[in-house]
């Protein structure tokens, strides 16, 4: 139905602008699009109206869709001034083309429509328009492309639109936006978000949160740069593989360098500038590593995909015969970690085992065995847990199989987060050894993990999950206090450098506004506490304290500092 | 006296080595060296004794240095062989030449020699030896320096060499690697250190002090990517100043990208992000930036001197009638962190104000009335403040005047650690603007500042400060658990967990070595406090503590965990 909606867009398209030139329409997820070259018009949603009015108006002489077959030669001349399709013609002609018509429009393509358009096309809206390249190729021309979708019935269209208004609320970029945590100028560049001090205080609470609970778990966290001589990336054999999501290299005296896109082959210098017992395993390293990954600037998505994000990594160096307390150790870590950021396993996160493929040696490091052996630990782990988990082929790093966790965004997509890796093949390329019992060198494993994921992606996950309202101890401001008159300023400032001086983010707000409209500020804030003081707080000591959600209550102001600073420590 | 020496060392490398070519050979600061091409014999340190020991001989005969004029001609003729010498000819000739000669020996240059080097030469030593690429361009040749120095009595001479031998077991860099604080790898590359577990505990404390610090003065703290477009460097105009010592620009889709050498333009783009009224100046943005800052591999020194750096950045946007307080605070800013870190006014720092020069309009920006301003609200502040300064010409920024903290290392020079700048030249070239009380568009100034300074250097200077003594709250290990015998281990164990979760860098020592050997491991690492625990300790509750200064005392396990939990969160 969707694909069939596609043509008859492209039927009004062609109908109000007859020098466009259709290229592809399929059915996607939700909807459908088709790409027009529309040569100097431009298109905008101010167009959509006129647009659905001309496919209600074509449709209703919609009976069915013809099938006939074409020649190459006839296809070719059909559409001799449409380049796009004359592509498509020269690809596919070798399987057999065909034309499919209904009413007065035609279109190649490979059939899968609905049997009576005219009854079946009536709930279809538009949705947006966008810039993409021709087969998705930047060396191309940009086309136009048009989004919409249809639906059944009258009711299911609306409803979908109405989930989609909500998501778009509710997406991190607007709610971001909004509240001011984050920036993106032209001049410093695509993918690249700059923090306010608010985004920044979210990223420093989980960074700090992360970084203390995991020496509390045993790891070492360790910096190194985020850039090294592209032999290191040779060495760990990551170069062919990643090269392409790499960003060049730079030039510097005798050296090469390039920014990195993972943090491994840093750790595994670290471990291999000492020798090791087997008395030490397993050795931990963790860092809250920058790396940098080229993106394509049509996949930019917010924090969510950026060019350069921090992941909270580790990679853990143990004994064969460790690796499943260790695995374990990983998704305990997480398990917390989402707990502790209100995630619930089964509801916002679950698990997927990414395997490998046996045959497919040009993408996964040849040898059957060690895989048979890692996916078979991976999985086992996964069913003596009891975890919520599916399993996806060919989705495994090349050195060995994960478990990825997949978190739910705002739109429902998932996404993964976090991951678990058990690695057989980094310890060959960069020769790590330990020495056993009897004095012997031996291989160790590695096991690649994030606990919290990328800071920006996390973020991302947080800002949607709670559309802004933040527990306390993430809140950019957890206090904002409302004098009712200028009288009250030096009382509120003393009060504040006293929050500020506990460590609490607190504002003031000395406007000379009402205090109801104070009030509807800081609730459009989102700040889980505000603090209104009159005279009868001054002479009394009292605070009187209103929650974001509206309920009041007045308190000491001693037993105040005390409840929130047990609040946040709690991470509530 | 040194210079002589000098070619008294040359003189002794050609009796030995006639095929060497010479080619400078400058007194320096507390010595003096001589460049030579050597050709293939390469020269190390265990031929000093040899050259020294010619050097004895031939200065008997040495009764003094007599000068000669020489023409062009004659000089080239001279030194027929050595294009060292004919490059110096061909450039000096115009100024005369002059040759001087001792002994059987003589070389080209410019005088000032000791009267009689029989006498005067006698206490002297070669130092080191070192590849010196001539002319200190990487594109020429690499000559081999050989370093020495020469005292008029043998005190002296004895003296110096004591203290030079004392600031090398000083150095950070031998420090580091005896403590185990960083690695440096070929793979990884020139520079670019990595903080082992210990180093990055260091670095971690210095990092939240600041920031929470920062913090609670009014600062905020945002997070801005380490790399931008090359246009924010055209616009800023740093781009023709810092070129040469920026890492080479990466081509990422139609965008071109460069790795960052300075915070502002980030901060200033954030700024821009949105309209600002007078009510909120000064808004201060603070960030711990890492930095990229191409340095030449023969001046990158351990921590001190890297190529890439997190520098605790902050710039202050505020109005001019603003900048005396702000320029004051950051100097109370910096005091109270040197303080902290035990570093002293006058004795360990002091200010140098860092002027520009009217004349130069290359190097500096043109606006003498700005700069006669600025200079002078700096001079007064020094004044006002009674601090210890001095002033240097022609140190400035580009952009304004400043003053810098100057902290001396092991070795007792001067380096600029931190810095208080004032900048009249960005806010125009960004077009950084604030709303007046009148509603008027008007041009804030700019205070860039550094408060901690680089991480990296600043754990070089304390590293050499403390030689490895580090206070209680920056010690990499707070606390090391001895058990004196196996049956104590899990009690140990129990000790350790518990300090662990209260966040306190403990170590067990579960080795089967005796006790005598665990202290003295435990006292070459510097551990503040060691935890003897055996019979006696378990049964009782309490433990038996060493300080690394050989005190013990006894103390109930929850009065250590007051004492030393107080002692870490006062930074003692």
């Amino acid at each position: 139905m969707r694909h069939s909606c596609a043509h008859l867009l492209a039927a009004a398209v062609l109908k109000l602008w007859p020098e466009a030139k259709p290229a592809i329409g399929p059915a996607i997820e939700d909807g459908f699009y088709y790409d027009f070259d529309f040569g100097n018009v431009k298109i905008s949603d101010a167009d959509f109206e006129k647009i659905e009015k001309t496919m209600h108006d074509l449709v209703k002489n919609w009976k069915s869709f013809e099938r006939r077959e074409l020649s190459k030669g006839e296809a070719l001349e059909l559409y001799k001034d449409n380049p796009y399709k004359r592509e498509l013609i020269e690809e596919y002609a070798n399987d057999g083309l065909t034309l499919y018509t209904a009413g007065l429009f035609s279109d190649l393509c490979r059939g899968g429509h609905t049997e009576n358009p005219a009854k079946d096309l009536k709930h279809f809206k538009l949705l947006s328009v966008a810039g993409a390249y021709w087969r998705g190729n930047e060396k191309n021309k940009m086309l136009t492309r048009i989004y919409g979708t249809c639906f059944p019935t009258k009711n299911e269209l609306e409803e979908y639109l109405t989930r989609r208004e909500e998501a778009k609320t509710n997406d991190h970029r607007t709610l971001g936006r909004d509240l001011g945590l984050f920036v993106f100028t032209d001049l410093v560049g695509k993918g690249l978000p700059m923090l306010t001090a608010k985004g920044t205080a979210i990223r420093r609470e989980l960074e700090r949160f992360v970084v203390d609970e995991e020496i509390k778990r045993g790891y070492e966290h360790v910096m190194t740069p985020p850039l090294a001589k592209v032999d290191l990336y040779r060495t760990s054999g990551h170069y062919p593989y990643y090269k392409d999501t790499m960003y060049p290299p730079m030039n510097v005296d005798e050296e090469e360098l390039i920014l990195r896109p993972m943090t491994c082959p840093h750790h595994f210098q670290l471990y291999a500038s000492r020798p090791h017992s087997y008395r030490e395993l397993p050795i931990r390293y963790a860092e809250c590593a920058d790396l940098f990954r080229y993106e394509k600037s049509g996949e930019l998505t917010g924090l969510m995909r950026v060019r350069m994000f921090c992941l909270a990594d580790a990679h853990i160096i143990c004994m064969k015969h460790q690796a499943v307390e260790e695995i374990n150790r990983v998704l305990d870590l997480i398990e917390f970690i989402n707990d502790t950021l209100g995630m619930k396993k089964g509801i916002d996160y679950r698990y997927r085992l990414s395997l490998g493929d046996r045959a497919d040696t040009k993408k996964y490091f040849k040898d059957d065995a060690s895989w048979d052996h890692a996916e078979k630990v991976l999985r086992q782990v996964l069913i003596d847990r009891d975890a919520p988990y599916y399993e996806a082929e060919n989705e495994a790093a090349f050195y060995g199989p994960k478990i990825d966790i997949q978190v739910k965004n705002a739109l429902g997509h998932e996404e993964t987060a976090f991951t678990d890796q058990y690695d057989f093949v980094m310890p060959k390329r960069f020769h790590l050894t330990y020495t056993n019992e009897k004095g012997e060198e031996q291989e160790p494993i590695v096991i690649h993990r994030s606990s919290i994921g990328a800071f920006e992606r996390t973020m991302a996950f947080l800002i949607e999950k709670y559309k802004g309202v933040f527990p306390v101890w993430l809140s950019p401001v957890q206090v904002k206090i409302l004098p009712i008159a200028d009288r009250h300023h030096a009382y509120v400032l003393q009060l504040h450098a006293g929050y500020i001086q506990a460590g609490i983010r607190s504002e003031v707000d000395l406007r000379s506004e009402t205090l109801p409209a104070k009030i509807r500020d800081a609730q459009h804030e989102k700040i889980p506490y505000m603090i209104i003081i009159g005279d009868k707080e001054v002479e009394s000591g009292t605070l009187s304290i209103r929650s974001r959600d509206g309920k009041t209550q007045n308190m000491k102001t001693d037993e105040f500092l005390t409840f929130i600073m047990d609040t946040i420590a709690k991470k509530t």
